[in-house]
């Protein structure tokens, strides 16, 4: 039997730990699965691409689990109602195929994204840091500004939206969840990022955008870039990526996906996971630009599913469904059609 | 909100509908999306290979749907009491990304298979075939059987497999169901197929195996060739290929995982939408060798999660889950966790 989280079933987990502990607790799984990157099958996404937007799958696996996510980004979405990313995937054992857990990961995504820029900063910029400004105040970014100020120790955030009714919501969680996080609201970026240690540019747009130009850009500063994301998509102008050290998640993807798609091909940039692992340096001094060009990456969703799976069973939350069914002999597949019962609940709850 | 169906309620609706409506039904929806080829996106499907076993993505899409099918084969599975082939699925909105249905595709792929099998047989055997060897008579040996009997009016059925006890179960199972289909029991592939109309092969080995060799085969014989579907496994000697024309489904991923695999990369084969379209022509004479070199393909299981939505919708089976949360703001994602009430049921019940 396969176990089956729901988003509710992932915000009640989040709610029963409380988000700091969320944060931490996620921080670790990412940070030991990065500490072993060598030992993951890795690929570029696969991307099937519309006039609206992009769906994507997202597999990679070790010796014992595989995992996949399927995800969408359709910026125009939210006029319709809906999510700009919307979100599910699964994890399996290696050496039967069995799916162990299927999951949401419309709300994991956000956490795992938050907790992975979290991590990337914490090797990147200025132990110092103290203050953020978080650009884009869409879905993502309550989840940004508690990731840092829970793992970084970000007291002050500074921020910009071109939709103020976004930043006012942002506002308004933040003041119910961390009201020691002082926010500073701003009508501009450049007014927002100037004088802030760590520069977060998480916008939806499907553009080639320059949301942060070199002018911008200040001596010491760490710049978490995750809206340039996909081909066609941007947030940096192509000379901040010459200010400073560039990271990224997976070399092959970033170059499709991330701002990097500007750059030419042999544009130097550094894997994450080498400065974690000691086999890189990161900051060199207090005056460096340091860039995490991020575009989010399968291994982050294989630490978020084994997280939740722990999670789950800790808090006995989660639904058992079949997604293959419980056969006396596994060659007699057809008894299951043999012996269907019509109005037979199709779910045993667990 | 997404549909979710589970073995269980696709085992139902194969209950409610019987399964000669099943069959014939379905094979209208892949054969409806065989005939619209070129409006798909099509890749070979994207594998994860370990020592026992595969895990594969198969995505598509037109420009309404998306369909992607997660699918294990784990040959030695049936030992530790599971499933040889575990899968499921979804299908979702390509204009938004909305999943619409994730279904169980385990006991459909079965379905999918044995009706893409027929609808494979009726343009490429000849139109007199009443007799089918089926060598191999595992979890998909039953759907095969009643595919090829309802669709293609089979009445006589050679059964063999290595394992005995699978045949005893496959006659079991087609008396109760199909009592006027004759079977007869034979001790060997070579026995099994002497005078037959068509062959099927469908075993379940990870190896280069012969099952089928030049000299089994009869002039006019169709050949339906469904275990070599993984790069090391094969059903087919080369000599077999050799024979008559091969037809398969998606080239570019036959050549991978077919018994293609054992040919040059210029051996002449016809995609069988080319059949079915006309643009291409089938078997020339009755005495022809027909072969069609079947790995299962995305299409087929967009199509099955067609039928599958539809049937959901008619029957009323299903239930209704959340894998995005439904937010009155789609920004304001944090909602979920900031009224997270815990132990709110996390299923509504469709």
């Amino acid at each position: 039997m396969t176990t089956l989280l729901t988003t509710s079933d992932v915000a009640n987990i989040v709610a029963l730990q409380g988000p700091r502990k969320v944060f931490t607790d996620l921080l670790d799984y990412v940070l030991a699965d990065f500490l072993r990157w060598q030992e993951f099958d890795k690929c570029a996404r696969v991307a099937s691409h519309s006039a609206t937007g992009v769906i994507e799958l997202m597999p990679t696996a070790d010796n014992e689990l595989y995992s996949f996510k399927f995800v969408n980004g359709h910026p125009d979405n939210p006029q319709a109602g809906l999510s700009t990313v919307m979100a599910f995937g699964a994890l399996a054992q290696v050496s039967t195929g069995e799916p162990l857990l299927i999951s949401e990961l419309t709300l994991t995504t956000a956490l795992r994204t938050a907790v992975t820029s979290a991590l990337a900063a914490r090797a990147l910029a200025r132990p110092d840091s103290r203050t953020m400004a978080l650009i884009g105040n869409g879905a993502q970014a309550e989840f940004q500004a508690l990731a840092f100020h829970y793992i970084l120790g970000i007291d002050t955030l500074h921020v910009y939206d071109v939709d103020a009714d976004a930043t006012r919501k942002l506002e308004s969680n933040l003041a119910s969840v961390a009201p020691s996080l002082r926010i500073v609201r701003f009508d501009g970026t450049a007014q927002a990022v100037k004088g802030v240690d760590i520069v977060t540019t998480v916008t939806a747009d499907k553009a080639y955008a320059t949301i942060l130009t070199a002018d911008m850009v200040e001596a010491g500063m760490h710049i978490n870039a995750l809206g340039g994301d996909c081909p066609g998509k941007t947030e940096l102008h192509g000379d901040v990526l010459r200010m400073g050290p560039v990271f990224v998640e997976y070399e092959p993807q970033t170059r499709i996906e991330g701002d990097l798609q500007q750059m030419p091909a042999d544009f130097p940039v550094t894997e994450l996971w080498r400065v974690l692992t000691g086999q890189s340096g990161g900051r060199q001094s207090a005056r460096d630009v340091t860039i995490f060009d991020s575009v989010g990456f399968a291994l982050e969703d294989f630490s978020a599913l084994r997280w939740l799976r722990d999670s789950a069973a800790l808090h006995g939350i989660g639904t058992r469904i079949e997604v293959a069914p419980q056969l006396q002999d596994p060659k007699n597949l057809f008894n299951v059609v043999r012996t269907a019962r019509i109005g037979q609940s199709a779910l045993v709850q667990g």
